[in-house]
Order: C-alpha cells, then structure tokens, then sequence
C-alpha cells in the first residue's frame, strides 16, 4: 500500500460496489463498514443480519475490503488500523454499539413473563417441522419469531374474538394464536400435507381446534372460506407476484368491512423490488400500518440474510384482489429467477444448484454434502448461468 | 334497560359507529371497548392515543357508549359489569395490560444512559420554542421525542459523516442531531423566523454550526440546497399535498444516487387518507423502508391524537419529485378542509373558530380564553359551517 495516494470515501465506496454489482449501490458497502466499526468483532452471518443484505453479497464485499486492506478476519471481520482511520475520517463513524432496544430487539413487542410457557411449547413443536421444502420457499422461523407474532396480532387487536386465517403455515404461527385461547377461528391453508398434519396433532393434543385444508393457493379459494375471516397472515413466497396472488386471496377471505388486517412477512429486498412490492400492496387498495424491520428471524435462510420484516397492512373500501381466478404465472424464488449456479467444493468438485442442477438449492447441497467427497461447508460460488427458456 | 334483548356485537358496533359518522367504521368503536377493558380505567387523551383517534370522535363514541350504559366515568372511561360482559362475550376480550416493550414504549430505539444528557438539553431548550403558529400547522412534539428522533437516524446511519437538511423544524430537532457532534453538515429550513433565529442561537450557544434558511417551501429549493445532501427529515403539514410538496423538495435536496433516506412524520389519518398517502410517496419512486405508529407524540395536538406515526422512506433509481415548481395549492390543514366550526362555552356565548373565525384555531381560542367570561376549556363543538370559496 505504500505511496498510495488519499483515497477519498466516494472512491473506495463506489469502487467496490462496482466490484460486487450491487443493487444497493455505494450505500451497502457503507453499511457493512459502520457494522464493522460499531461492533468491533463481526461474523458474515451477523453482518449480513444488520445490514439487511444477501450472506453471499456480504461475504463478497468484505472479500473487497479485505483485498484493499481495510479490513482482516480473525474469527470475524474486523478492521485494520487502515480501516478505522478510514471509518472515522472518510466516513465520519465515531459511535460503537447499537441503539435498538435491548428489551425487544427493536420487534415493539415484549415477550412478559405471562407468556414464557409459550416459547417454551413452541420451542418444542418447531423441533418437530419436516424438512423445509426450499421449492416452496419454505424457511423456518425461529420458534421466538412465532410468539412475537401470536403477540404482535393480540396487541393489535386481531387475536381475541377474531376469525384468523393462515395462507400458508410452515412456520406453525397458527399454533403460537391458538395457544393464546382466545379467538373464535383459527384456519390453516397450506399446499403441504406434512405440515397440516402436524398442525393438526398439535391442535388435537393441545384441544385448541385449528381447521388445516390442504390447498393450493394458485388456486382461487373455496366458496365456504370467502368473506369469512376478520384477519389474514401470510409469510408468502419473496417474489411481488407470489405475494400479491396469496394477498389476494387474502382479501378474498376477508369479511366486509374496512381496517381488516392482514399480516404480511417479505424480505428485505434491494429498493426497485421494494418499491415495486408496495406499488401492488396500494393498488390493492391496502395500506401499511406498520412495519417493522427485522422482525422474523430464520434459519438457514442466507439468501434474505435471516430475517425478514412484518408489515400489518390494512384494507380500505378500495380492497380487492389483483388476482381472481386461477393463476398459473411464476410465484417461487426459483421460478422467477431461474438459473443454474456452479459451485465449487474444496475437494475440487463442481456441483450445479438450480431446478435443473444436481441440487435445487444450496440449502439441499449443504444438507446431502458433496456427492464426491461428503463435505456440508465451504462450497464456493464460481458461475451462473441464466435459465434457457422451457419452451420456445 | 329491561326487557331490551339480546345485542349483537355487530349491532352495538355498527349503531355506534353510524351514530358517530366514523371513517373507521366499527373496528373504531371495538378499538375504544377493548382499550378501556385493557386498561380498566382510561383517560379520553389517552383513549384517543392508544386508538389513534381523534380526541374528538373519541368523546363521541364514549358518550354514544355511555348513553347505552356499557360504560361510565369515574375519573375516567370504565366498563359498567354489563359492559364487561359484553366485551368478553360479545367481542372475546380476556387479556388486559399491555404487551408493547415497556423499556422503548414501541419504539424501537432505547435512550441509554448514554445519551440522557441529551434529554436533559432538549428539556431546557424545547422550553425556549415560541408559541405554535397552529396557521403553519405547527405543534411541538416532547422533547423526548426529538430525542428518539435522532437516536433513530443514528441507529440507521444516517447521523454520522452526513449531510442532514430539515425541512420545517418546529421541533427542533435539528438541535438534537446536532448535539450528536458527528454530522458533517446540518441545514434547516424553514418559513418561520422565531424558530430559525432560536435555533441558530442554540447552534452559537452549543458551538454547533447548524445553517438556517428562511425559505417557504412553497417555493422550489434555492440553487444552492439542490442535489447536496445525504438526508432529508420532514414533519409536513398532515395533507397529502403538504406531504408531497414537502418530500418533493426533499428529493430535489438529495444527491444524486438510491437508498438515500427520508424521515417522514405524519398523523395516523383514516384508511382513505393513508392510501392516498402511500400512493403519492410510491408515485415518486420512494418506497417505505420502516413505519413505527405513534413514535412522535406532542402536547396539545388533539386531532391527531397527540401522536404520529415516523417513516423511513427510502429512495430507488425512479425518485423524482411530484412537484417540482412554486406550488399554489392548499397544503395547511386549514387549508384543505376550509370550515367555520361553532363551539359554546358554559358561560352560554357562542365563539367561531376557523380561518375567518374569532380565532383561527381550537388551540388559540383555549389559549386565550372565551372573550366573554375567560374560560379556557370546556368549550363544546355546536355546529361545522362549510366554507365559502374564497372566489368565484
């Protein structure tokens, strides 16, 4: 680095954004710096937490960092003397820890002692989910998650008396409302039998009553589950068309009637995504209420960095559904942006990831282990390659 | 009350909320039941802050629920035995208390010990603020709140190293990022004299070096605040035009570039109003990163319950302004909904309030009194006079 001349902050920030090819500009490289600064020591996973960006879009940019040497690794990225100058003069950082409430982790909600037991029997149930379909975009949550939820819908009002329906469930949310005790109708709809039946022997073995219907949301909903319900929660497939189908049928689902709510999980996406999610979200005639960052967590989940927020969204008298009928268009992550990813193990072999790959996703790679040598870790992203069109 | 038979809980609601002309239909008055039954007793002020109600339909509907004999007052709103028998087995009540986090009141940002000394300040100088020009729609949040404020945009990164332009600042909020000595510059703008040249003495008095401009926004940003800042922190008047006027300019002051931040204060408004909204931030390529109800809270700010909600906006490649000329239309609530509206005080007199009233505001006739006897409260809204038009 000798005789390298000043680098300004705009150089060094857009030098590397440029590098990564990210949609969040200058601003992301910024933000994994300061989380750096703030807490000292920090993992990949960690900083991709904080910083609401892909685990491998974080990995490469600390990579960059690395290269230019502002920032070492030892047991977590930290910054070099280099870097700290850097923070502080470039960058202008000069405070160390976070501001979040430490009580709620900035979720809103508190987890009281009057409802430990909950987290407790959910800590429980969530051992016994199935394997993730990652086709279906299905990712756990964290049992916690669960019970933030069940009590972020009771402060709101839309736990007690209330008819609640569940447009997908892996995440066994409809348990946690039910274990509450106090709404007059819990209904799971969900197109995996597994996790009906397991929600259905808990509901037997808890007498709580939750009514699972195997359905395909693709689908328009039956007649009978129309205009029935005072609140919705979805945690739908991360893709605008996957949520504005399952919103949709939502708003089918939903009495008459204007403030009904509708709980929305997505993930942190870059901004024209965001700004296209919630362009879909208006014109269905549904505003958000609130929306908190970071509210639910995940395991496994790296490609949307393990977290995702809430958003209580809420109709007005122009609610309707943008889809009706059938629908047949792309919903899931995989489909809508289809590729082949080659990755490489250490052993040296290549392994394609994709719906036409060796594995659909790096999560199923990670969980068989290579084919060649039986390594679950480490595996290394070499290339993509665009999907060739199915037909045509 | 005998021989009246059984009431639906759809019945009771929908008479209420009929009667009270609500535009938040029944979910309005099960709101207010459930907080007084949450509460056990509860302050109409109260009432109105936790149901995001104006304190006036508040009254409404408790008188309404008074007069059916479901509640009485006793030092404040209480459920009569008929009224909590109706809450638990009409509308399925059963938990009482509060599950937001006690330590951020559902904020999200915790005050450390840190940085009460900031706190501490902003009491003294939240002390100095001249009265609210109610006309510029100003109201004066608690100093608590400014406090919040820029331990938020802190928390976001948007304090440290940045270039930070206010746009209006009753609030003085400027002064509490300013006291965080580590943005790189600090402008405000805004129409009002007293509160500029406050500011800039509390900036001389601090060391601080905070720029104030006079300039109405009503007119495009001068040359020289154009395309030069990193955030923009507004508390618009609460129409969606005063909303769009004042982001507009907002955007015309960021650089160039995405995920620049837009901190935006606004009342928590009628279904209708919040699409609306949300429609004008979406129409100019912003998009909603965070939305936190009830993070600003004010005193004597009654018809927006004493609290607002802040948003993070967000900006995207597509962010323009809505409106980027002089802007003659009507941005002040006053403005936007043009009335007389009558109020008798007990002493018998009858007093207009309104632009061509005896005083132009609710808050200016308490403030100074019936010009007959004095009193300054217990005035009782009579009748709304639409408005004239000016021309034409």
């Amino acid at each position: 680095m000798k005789e390298e001349p000043y680098v300004s902050e705009d150089e060094v920030l857009g030098l590397i954004s440029k590098r990564t090819v990210l949609s969040e500009g200058e601003d992301a490289v910024r933000r994994v710096l300061r989380e750096i600064y703030r807490r000292g020591r920090v993992g990949t996973k960690d900083l991709a937490y904080a910083t609401l960006l892909p685990i491998p879009v974080v990995a490469a940019i600390r990579r960059e960092l690395e290269r230019i040497g502002l920032i070492t690794r030892r047991g977590g990225a930290m910054l070099t003397e280099c870097g700290r100058i850097y923070a502080e003069q470039a960058l202008g950082l000069k405070f160390r820890g976070s501001l979040l409430c430490p009580s709620c982790s900035g979720r809103r909600i508190a987890v009281e002692d009057e409802f430990r037991w909950m987290l407790e029997k959910m800590r429980v149930y969530a051992e016994m989910r199935p394997r993730p379909y990652t086709w279906l975009d299905q990712a756990f949550c964290t049992p916690e998650t669960s019970v933030y939820r069940a009590l972020l819908m009771l402060e709101e009002g839309d736990v007690e008396g209330r008819e609640i329906i569940f447009l997908g469930d892996d995440d066994l949310t409809s348990v946690a409302v039910g274990l509450l005790r106090s709404s007059r109708r819990i209904v799971v709809v969900d197109v995996d039998e597994r996790l009906l039946s397991l929600i259905g022997e808990i509901s037997r073995h808890e007498g709580m009553d939750i009514e699972c219907i195997r359905h395909d949301l693709r689908d328009p909903l039956p007649e009978d589950l129309r205009g029935r319900f005072d609140v919705v929660f979805t945690d739908p497939p991360y893709t605008v068309q996957g949520m504005s189908l399952f919103v949709s049928r939502g708003i089918d689902a939903l009495k008459e009637g204007k403030c009904m709510s509708i709980y929305l999980s997505y993930a942190h996406k870059p901004p024209d995504e965001m700004l296209e999610l919630q362009r879909a979200i208006n014109e269905m005639g549904l505003f958000i209420r609130e929306l908190i960052p970071r509210f639910n967590r995940y395991e496994g989940a790296e490609m949307f960095a393990n977290t995702t927020f809430i958003a209580k969204l809420e109709t007005t008298d122009e609610a309707h559904p943008l889809i009706t009928g059938r629908f047949d268009g792309k919903i899931y992550t995989g489909e809508a942006s289809p590729k082949l990813r080659l990755y490489k193990c250490r052993c040296g072999h290549t392994i394609s990831v994709g719906v036409d790959g060796d594995f659909r996703t790096i999560e199923d790679l990670k969980s068989s282990g290579c084919p060649r040598c039986g390594r679950k870790s480490g595996f290394q992203l070499v290339r993509r390659i665009p999907h060739r069109p199915a037909r045509g």
